[in-house]
């Protein structure tokens, strides 16, 4: 938190970014964990983001709300909307939150995780600097564009679905070039558009697939519309990379549907969903999206978070120099 | 329509499926289209779907729509709820319409593109008959489970995208398996969930495989929660299925989210849309998805819409004799 405020962000917007944080690492999603941290800083103090930011509200339906993040982190923009939409879904029964002008989301599951722990249901989008080209096409104009569902349960802790459309992240693509390995063919193209085996070529202006191939871009093209031009924002292909400080603010969007459980499907929905539950988890080996997310952080809560010493060590240098 | 009407549908019905299945033909699905009238007739007559059910509608909130189909055909339930939830919209910026104890829903891509027509924006999603099973699983729970979604453009027909989960449909396998050929890998599992080239042992109690592998089947699971928990109708492997005229009412569902794209993402939302549109189709060789049905579409206002020498026979047939 200290590295955030030292680097021009409100305390109140520092301890959101770094519960979001900490929760990812604790999940096992080290690539939005801590991690991220030293690039915030850097953002902050570049004024790319904007840590002091007050995201502005505007509610343009009984059911329909506009969240302006004002180029500040993502964080305290969805923390606002989503208390605010709580408020509005007990008579509209449906709530739709449009976040615009926003940056770096975090791990998509977390927001409407903690909707489904109020007894809500969610799905969410959201886009990213481009990654993915339209089927057929060289040039990325999608980002890898989660999506997010998370369902209450009864005595059990919510059913949370968070995907991203791209087939892999571009992250697994760097390693395999950096050891000189060949990938899949479904993984990304060159930068001629052409499928590619060839690590190294696919990161030298190539494009990352999407998962299910045409279909999958299709869901990527929705999600851009959703999270961009329902929002305001700006397209994968106009926006400023998450990873660095330059290029001033990246105004990527976020859209969350709200709704009631009851209100749409009546008094039994949630027994209901049980039935539907049950007959996964009785078929041998098959286990629950986001299981393995919920496992990681019990035993963090046992055995705390590993953070890599070299990041400590950063992370200590800029909380004590700032 | 005489041949629904004579075997126990409102003319009303009749006239909302027949135009369904007409359209569908026209935009070259004939697996949606007038094909399907034999077996709609058959589970009139046998009292599978209620060709006179009025669908009943209950506003649980602002922005909530609840529709019973009562069993009837799914084209009326839409309908009806469609149109309450054009009124709706208008002060709520964005409605949800959970359908339930609904049927066959034809081809998705309709309804969200009407309301495009209207200058409203849609997502929807219904569940049909068991298809996939969860990932590692061997039972199939979830139906082929389409995604659809719909965005006005200015000056041009509306942009609709509209998939099933499935990696292929059921019909590419069966017609493999008929001629004795292989298919792909990831296309289906065999009785014991595992993954096959043999047609025939597809067919024999295997499952569908999603598209985008661990990924699509999460979002079959979601559309499976959205379409039926949230609805209160049959989960794909509760529903009887929709080709013939056996085990009672399918009761499947849909869902749709409603929302004015203005409302949301501002004045210039439209304008922002054809930035998107643009950078998509500047791209050699790349083309927006629908764009095929829309041809097709065109080349059947003019040429008309052929259909099969035997199911016209069948279809005269059964408008005289019954």
């Amino acid at each position: 938190m200290a590295v955030l405020t030292a680097s021009k962000t409100s305390p109140e917007t520092a301890a959101l970014v770094a519960d979001a944080l900490i929760r990812a690492d604790a999940e096992g999603i080290a690539s939005h964990g801590v991690s991220r941290l030293p690039i915030y800083a850097d953002q902050a103090k570049a004024g790319k983001v904007d840590g002091f930011a007050i995201p502005e509200l505007t509610e343009t339906g009984t059911a329909a709300l506009r969240v302006d993040a004002k180029c500040g982190f993502a964080y305290p923009a969805i923390a606002a909307g989503l208390d605010r939409a709580r408020g509005m879904v007990a008579d509209a029964g449906i709530v739709g939150v449009a976040i615009g002008n926003s940056s770096h989301a975090g791990v998509l599951g977390h927001p409407v995780e903690d909707l489904a722990g109020d007894g809500l249901a969610a799905m969410a989008f959201v886009n990213t600097p481009a990654a993915i080209s339209p089927w057929g096409g060289n040039r990325p104009l999608y980002g890898t564009n989660p999506i997010a569902f998370a369902c209450p349960r009864k005595n059990q802790s919510p059913l949370v679905i968070d995907l991203s459309l791209s087939k892999v992240a571009r992250g697994k693509i760097k390693l395999a070039a950096d050891h000189g390995e060949p990938i899949p063919d479904d993984w990304a193209t060159d930068q001629d558009g052409t499928p590619t085996t060839d690590a190294a070529a696919a990161m030298q202006g190539g494009s990352l697939l999407p998962m299910g191939g045409t279909k999958g871009a299709a869901l990527a093209l929705m999600v851009e519309i959703m999270s961009a031009t329902m929002t305001g924002s700006h397209y994968g292909f106009e926006a400023s990379s998450f990873f660095d400080a330059d290029g001033g603010p990246s105004r990527t969007g976020q859209f969350f549907f709200i709704f009631d459980p009851v209100a749409l499907g009546g008094d039994a929905v949630l027994d209901r969903f049980e039935v539907l539950m049950t007959a996964i988890t009785d078929q041998p080996d098959v286990r629950l999206p986001g299981k393995r997310r919920l496992e990681n952080r019990i035993k963090a809560e046992a055995d705390g978070v590993d953070i890599p010493d070299a990041l400590l060590q950063d992370l200590s240098k800029r909380a004590t120099n700032s």
